[in-house]
């Protein structure tokens, strides 16, 4: 079964054989582990160890953007989001539950942010920072973090990235852009891991000393000291250490194929799919200008007999698995482009997506 | 290699086979996963399920008590905790981080807790709840969970319980207590599972409306309405789905043994273990009587040439991984006697330890 969502993503089988190991988390022999990974993916989003350190963390990736809204962002200080999809939206209700103050700022969700609205917001100085999701998997959209980024900068605000469904592929430079406070990732989307972890890519300066953060499973400042402490980065308490040895392994096969060039495939996907969804009379929700290479939607058929469900079940039995919830205004099916996939793949889907429409009874024709 | 560790624990093949899986999390051949697991879970604590609900949460067993002290206590709450080791200890810290208040009982690191200092204690009317470690992993000892509950239910006051690492094992029962408001454990400890999880088993009651927690992640009400809004109990936010897998296989083999057999294997196994260190001259901390069968603490020789790394690596050297930490004020080493071994893990560890002795130039009149 091929997952073409936009995570967990499918892996490869060396990545999928480093779970299936007992390990102890805190045996001499793994904890060189953690120092390794988070020194790899620091100086993979362009951290220097001098201003920045990578903290990882139990949980989703939201779990990591609550840690971050924490650590960079004092209680009752606001936020400024653009409201670019449901990632947005989650950053939003994240920072509010934890006593921060999200700021709304309204956004198509078929266009990429405009960073002039931004600068217009920023005249607003109550708000302390703006929160960016780079790549939005609910619409496809990729953000321009560089210049937001360059807005946030110029107005003297700093930035908190959710480059979660982005890391690993798209581009994060935290050294060219000193504006970005933090960073969130996880190893199951772009980096091609497995579930279980978040990582902040924190610039040390923004994080406060530990205990201001309203919660100790979410203090980052407190994870940066102990692991400081111990000589080595860790985690705070028991990690999914099957998913972090996972992890080791995804990063050796980032390094030997290359960010640009795993970018270069996942843009190639995306066309692969644009073009096949086209070839059956499917059109994709958003203009190919927009279009970013994680995710895409493809606008439901305008037929009375189209059933999301039905059609993910369909495409189920040929070997394919889709998202089976709607996450966008517009009824669409979304598919992932990220992986261990290439065009072949994306072509394949497409011949099978052609014939479960068949089997469901609708024909190009009524194709909206 | 053996893990004669508190957990993460020693697991069977079939267990670890399970997290070598691609899975897409919503996917509707796994969701069931989830509904038929919470309801295990809920089950195997004694809840049913009107009166409660198996809560999942994604992260470590310290992610699950903030859940719980954050879904039962309200902001500024007193909760009464015996510090009966290190994992009360930290049930206090993680309580004050989250804007509740601890008030330490102090107790004794060689014995369980008191019920009458309970009681004592729980005159002072501003104390709203009880914190109980019912096994506690830093000292080994089991305390009495049927007495405190019974003192706390007299005294009109409910019991939120680390049974960390406990659950599995020892018994829990929540309908025959019904002043236990929460009760929080892991799938990688007595379960034989996996790592990435937590899960809190509630009373309904006891759990206000979704968004007062102070943070969404630890929302326990959000996740109850989320999971029941879907027609199934689920998480919220992407899960480590192959531990979830992986804690389905685990159930199923926790149900072929029994529990009640799972905690006579384990009892046997420190008893094996206890024998094996007398045999060799060592001392284990806890009197026989109070020493329970999930983590034994052994004196550490008193030896010029007593070294616990070396110690831990002339095991390791020989199949045997045990904790490379000090967790009890005097110093000792820390022995899991759970997941899947049985007595002759512990005669051969017994033997491997008198051949690191021997190794590290220790005699047997020398060990303390």
């Amino acid at each position: 079964m091929k997952l073409l969502t936009p995570g967990p993503v499918t892996t490869h089988p060396d990545v999928r054989a480093a779970m299936a190991v007992d390990l102890a988390p805190w045996d001499n022999d793994v904890c060189p582990l953690y120092a390794s990974i988070v020194a790899r993916l620091r100086a993979l989003g362009g951290g220097a160890e001098a201003t920045h350190a990578a903290l990882p963390r139990q949980g989703s990736g939201h779990f990591g953007v609550e840690a971050a809204l924490r650590g960079v962002l004092r209680p009752g200080e606001r936020i400024l989001i653009p409201m670019t999809g449901a990632y947005a939206e989650r950053m939003a209700r994240l920072a509010r539950a934890a006593g921060r103050e999200p700021v709304a700022l309204p956004a198509s969700a078929t266009r990429p942010i405009d960073p002039d609205t931004v600068r217009q917001a920023l005249a607003d100085p109550t708000i302390a920072m703006v929160g960016l999701v780079q790549s939005e998997t609910s619409s496809g959209i990729v953000n321009d973090l560089a210049a937001i980024g360059a807005v946030a900068r110029a107005a003297g605000r700093r930035l908190l990235v959710d480059a979660v469904s982005a890391f690993g592929a798209l581009p994060l430079d935290v050294s060219a852009q000193p504006e970005i406070a933090a960073a969130v990732f996880t190893p199951n989307k772009c980096l091609e891991g497995m579930p279980g972890i978040a990582v902040v890519l924190a610039r040390r300066d923004a994080l406060p000393a530990p205990g201001e953060a309203g919660s100790w499973c979410f203090d980052l400042a407190d994870i940066l000291e102990h692991g400081e402490k111990r000589g080595w980065a860790t985690f705070r308490f028991t990690p999914p250490v099957q998913s972090v040895n996972a992890l080791a392994v995804a990063l050796d096969r980032l390094d030997a194929e290359g960010r640009e060039a795993r970018l270069a495939r996942y843009t190639d996907n995306a066309a692969a799919l644009r073009t096949g969804m086209q070839a059956i009379g499917l059109r994709p929700v958003l203009e190919a200008r927009h279009q970013g290479p994680i995710v895409s939607n493809i606008a439901a058929p305008a037929d009375p007999a189209w059933d999301l469900q039905r059609f993910v079940d369909a495409l189920k039995k040929r070997g394919y698995l889709i998202s089976n919830f709607y996450d966008t205004e517009v009824p669409s099916f979304r598919v992932g482009t990220i992986g261990v996939l290439d065009r072949t793949d994306f072509e394949g889907f497409s011949a099978a997506a052609g014939e479960a429409l068949a089997e469901m009874g609708i024909g190009r024709r009524s194709a909206a």
